[in-house]
């Protein structure tokens, strides 16, 4: 069994955004030379998430609006994290619903995804960089 | 590291709708020959979801009106999704609730389950033909 | 490739309740002696979690409102799930939000984490004893 780790850091110049790390995790499978096995990527921060999805504006605007409806930024009073003197519980909320990792299968040396498929890093406390894990195990 | 592949394809004839996979996964895994390791099952479709849950009917009922509080199909026209000239933003939504894939390890040539586990294909915009797939990696 | 498996039980005396699980996640990987590779840690019951997320009581104060107000337990018959004899459904509900599992990096025999990730068991039906699978593959 091989082996390959590989870390992706992003800067987010706002609190929330979307961006599509497909790219950077197909170069890690290549660099990794396992042609059958499994690619875990998940984010390293817990306000932050990594999910699969479709690479659409409209619905990123969408995903965005709904996760300000179930879990609302403010006021930051209304919960008790904040007490700590951080702004962000609504972040560890949004994380839980959008989820940590995707886990996805290597065949033939290539991510084995259907038509639409695609990773994105979700950030929901962004304006400072942070880290994604991409880690390959296989043959 | 021996690993195997195989897809499924379902064809839900409603808009959304649960199957229990468990048996098809069950029939994957001894095709395998693998005895120890991890199966990945997921959706290879954005608009449904792999998950695991009990197979009763009446919770089924209950998902189903709690993913359309959470995320309603009507009015379509609230999602910019849905100004691309598609209907299934709320689809995409209802996935992200109930996941793309789920990771269960394999023991002794055996989905290693808890006494009521079995694996759903949660379908949120069907009535057309769609694929899972399985991917076993292990020894 | 080597595997290990391990069963991790827990008796939580409340309905719900959050306990965090990194010691005995890390007890296992260096007892299975796998250095690279994965590990995946799975609520063996389905109204249950395990998730990754802050050790800080406050979130876990307002996790424990926010799941409430998004899958409330009162009143127990508006869901169709407890005409089966149980009062249960909401549980079924809240542990899709927060998942079911978790699969981390295993590198250089450590947990391969960022800053603040820890795991958890995440109970919404407790008040009797229920098991996590810790589930490692790798070399």
């Amino acid at each position: 069994m091989k082996s390959y780790r590989k870390e992706l850091w992003f800067h987010i110049p706002t609190r929330r955004g979307f961006i599509n790390i497909t790219p950077e995790v197909e170069s890690a499978i290549r660099e990794s030379g396992i042609k059958e096995g499994m690619v875990l990527v998940n984010a390293m921060h817990i306000t932050a998430s990594v999910f699969i999805n479709d690479d659409e504006s409209g619905l990123h605007n969408d995903y965005d609006k709904w996760l300000e409806e179930l879990a609302p930024h403010e006021p930051v009073g209304q919960y008790r994290h904040n007490d700590t003197g951080e702004d962000n519980a609504d972040a560890h909320m949004k994380r839980q619903i959008m989820g940590r990792e995707v886990v996805v299968a290597v065949t033939d040396g290539q991510l084995d995804f259907g038509p639409w498929e695609q990773i994105f890093y979700g950030e929901f406390d962004g304006r400072r960089r942070k880290r994604v894990l991409v880690k390959i195990i296989g043959e």
